[in-house]
């Protein structure tokens, strides 16, 4: 008997379920939190019950224009999917909303409620170099769990000669491990996703596919210990079975649940040795002096620089030394960069490539999109510029001409370099036009790359990584032309507006006498012979 | 008295000097290496010296078509350069040509002759995944020394332990020096100028700007030993006056003699540790499995993996760790990349930045631009793939349609994935269109870096890194259809050709009879009411 589901999010609208299983904490102080890695049969379980209900499928929001309100999208399906589990899970949805209301900004975009993906506002990301936590984007892939740091104890296995688990205390104790501080961005690689969907839609999947605008993207100032010192303290990677350490990869597991076309399980994803070696895996506690929230994966969570933020496991509580990168799906299976002729005709997981590194991109956060700007011949634009894998952006570049020729951004207008953090950026140019006008950015880093053209140059089924040129419009209203600002001065007089510019101007245009003198002067509309 | 010189490069004509100083080698076994970086006062002597005479300036070869002889530039200024010093440098430039003759192939497009500049022909060079020592390109900047192997010695010194030199038997002696052996390719930061110069010609300096075609890149599997260990041989670098380990740069001393703005040097660049400690940066004496050939830096060059070539210093003869980048004219105030609105009007060394890193690009090799090919609905590609740092080729993708829509080339058809080697590809697209098309290629990185649209997305003044989209013109001839079958047939019947494809036609294109029916059956040339 298969139970259909109404669109509702709402738990009590979600039918009781008497018979088990239901789906406990795995441990004390580890609430919301279910290990399914190590008991294929309660995976199996998980799945079963699963397979009782029908599920709504995921909103329409590329065919149709997106949803008005705030929350975006409100992750339907995910909530069900908790509450199906029963047991720890079936209050996590309201829970970690709980934690969006206390340890978000109030005004951030909800582009997914549950779970959780947000971002803030435009024009505040840019303001400072590195982002406050509560402004930093959010990109969940399952509920909050809440874990108590004394109960905590982070699990290493797999190819390392010492197996172990290591208390958050010792963690934290200097004496066994040195702690590092980086100044890090991360980044979704669904940032800018709004511009492919605009043109051309792609896989419709809400949770992996959220329709994000420019700000899923934060810089912090992490803190915690190189993961390649805990290999060390756990004597090392194994490679006495005659493993390179040059295939070994380190997987993360998350505490969070997260489900996949039916199957139940743990986030897991894996980052390669010759990554961690190099000190580029930090295991976080603090964001920015603050121990971290809990919705950014308190107490422990991974930060690999420079890579996809997926990669970046919140609420880790294992890490396995394996060969060869994850076969979890997260890994396999999602985060995969198609060719453009790659779709729902013929997509396979082998057909793409699996992002890790993030290549160059930038974004203008100010002006607005389709915003009017009424100026004295100069505009001010103000965005961000990144490069993954170590890569610095050099040179940021502006147009006002939809890319003919560029003004490149002084670099007193730049904010310092990192090897792994972005650069905030602001710009004042010359804008003669009037009308609407195409600006974009474009950055080049240290390695001369630098974004392709066009939106259609990156399309992707997945609609990952959007990377070409930020493009924006913007109607160039240019006060220091002299019809313009008489105009303008019409208008204000009359009591009117120019705002919003869609709206006719309720005035006439000129008198009579003007536009017979004007006709006049110009030899009247038509030929006289 | 200053000597005006005729525009010639046969030393015969260079004016026989009677009055010093003449510059000799510095150490036997050593012919043409000329010390300056030692000797301030003789770096002086040999300003002077050139100082006497007014040398030719530079080819125009921008604003007027390319010269149709092979060699395609002579490089007569620096002939003279080296006549003027006398010495050991005088014979430099002939030496050098005639190693040109016994190391490279004879079908070598000659650049420029001296120093000596060549790429090879593109069909073959993407025959094979491995470049051919005698096909390899060569891009140097000063003459040929011939060095003994049994004199020579590397000399260490600057923010190193304990400075020392090393003959090359030590290197070579497995016992004091581990042997690395890495696949790693090498391009010249011209490669592609010449669609820089087709579109908007920039800074004309035939030395650092020679006009290069796709074939300033080539791959080669180099042995020698790792600069870390020697590094580590040396005591590690010396950091006991507080300079950070993130601070050092290495400093590599070429025997080759450098002429710029009226002074005279050796070769100098430099590397970063950060690169060094990872192992990419190689002391190298075999190429291939064979000694170095003398043209590519016999008996030790450096290889910097993922760097732009000019960092891979040839006849390589000392290493000076030193705080920051070095200060040498060929790292400071070449390899720079300006923005787009910089040129002679505004350009300075500190507008540029430094090219280290290489980007991501590509090539299509055949067919050639401006090809006439006749095929029945396929066409056959082939060419190269690359990127810099580390990041390697992960899709090629080409298109017939000028970038509209993109093939990706099956993975079977790319050669095998190095971390710093390119990949080989060939593809057979349909091509249903007739007449004059684009085609193009283009290749994502593993960090999802991809190539900017157009040549005018990457101008720069100095011409450098033409990474966009490489673009090529293809007549194409579709004997798949039935009229163009029949018109090849009558071609052929006839005795004619369509080749050259400008040259008319001497046949009538149709018969009288045939053109009246087909009159008739259109309703005649004109209306009828």
């Amino acid at each position: 008997m298969v139970t259909t589901l109404k669109n509702s999010g709402d738990q009590a609208e979600f039918p009781t379920r008497t018979e088990g299983p239901f789906f406990e904490e795995e441990k004390e102080g580890y609430k919301g939190y279910v290990e399914w890695e190590k008991y294929p049969e309660k995976k199996k379980l998980g799945a079963e019950v699963l397979s009782r209900y029908k599920f709504p499928g995921p909103p329409e929001f590329q065919l149709e224009p997106l949803p008005k309100t705030n929350p975006v999208l409100e992750g339907v399906r995910w909530k069900q999917y908790h509450y199906a589990m029963g047991g720890t899970l079936k209050d996590i949805p309201d829970i970690s909303w709980k934690y969006v209301q206390k340890e978000k900004s109030e005004d951030m975009i909800h582009v997914l409620q549950f779970p959780y993906n947000g971002e803030p506002p435009r024009r505040r990301l840019v303001e400072t170099e590195i982002t406050p936590n509560k402004d930093h984007f959010v990109r969940n892939h399952g509920g909050v769990p809440e874990i108590d740091e004394d109960s905590f104890e982070l699990e290493l296995d797999g190819l390392v000669n010492k197996p172990m688990t290591i208390k958050m205390s010792d963690l934290k104790n200097e004496k066994i491990f040195p702690r590092q501080s980086t100044t890090v961005t991360i980044q979704c690689s669904g940032t800018r996703r709004i511009e492919q969907i605009d043109m051309y839609p792609g896989d419709g999947d809400e949770l992996i596919n959220a329709p994000w605008g420019e700000g899923a993207i934060g810089t912090a100032r992490w803190t915690g210990v190189s993961l390649r010192s805990v290999i060390e303290h756990c004597g090392g990677l194994k490679t006495s079975d005659g493993t390179s350490e040059g295939d070994i990869h380190l997987e993360f597991y998350g505490a969070d649940t997260y489900f996949k076309k039916g199957k139940v399980m743990n986030y897991v994803v894996s980052a390669p040795w010759r990554k961690v070696k190099y000190d580029e895996v930090l295991l976080a506690w603090e964001m920015n002096g603050e121990p971290l929230p809990r919705i950014h994966g308190f107490p422990l969570r991974t930060v690999v620089f420079g890579y996809i933020g997926a990669r970046s496991c919140k609420w880790l509580y294992r890490i396995k030394a394996i060969k060869g990168p994850s076969q979890a799906p997260v890994q396999k299976k999602e985060y995969l960069y198609y060719n453009q002729q790659i779709g729902k005709q013929n997509v396979k997981y082998s057909n793409g490539f699996s992002i890790q590194d993030m290549p160059v991109s930038s974004a203008i956060m100010t002006p607005l999109d389709k915003e009017v700007v009424v100026h004295d011949g100069k505009i001010t634009l103000t965005g961000w510029a990144y490069s993954g894998g170590g890569r610095w952006p050099e040179r940021v570049e502006v147009s006002a001409d939809g890319g003919s020729v560029w003004y490149e951004v002084p670099w007193q207008r730049l904010s310092k370099k990192y090897f792994f953090g972005w650069r905030v950026w602001s710009m004042e140019i010359p804008v003669e036009y009037e009308g609407w006008l195409e600006f974009c950015c474009r950055t080049w880093d240290n390695a001369l790359n630098t974004q392709p053209t066009f939106v259609r140059s990156a399309w992707n089924w997945d609609l990952h990584v959007t990377s070409s040129c930020h493009r924006i419009k913007v109607y160039s209203v240019n006060r220091s032309r002299s019809e313009t600002a008489e105009r303008l001065q019409v208008i204000e007089q009359n009591g009117l507006s120019l705002f919003p510019l869609t709206q006719p101007l309720e005035m006439d245009l000129e008198s009579d006498e003007h536009y017979d003198a004007e006709m006049e002067a110009r030899g009247g509309r038509d030929p006289t012979e």
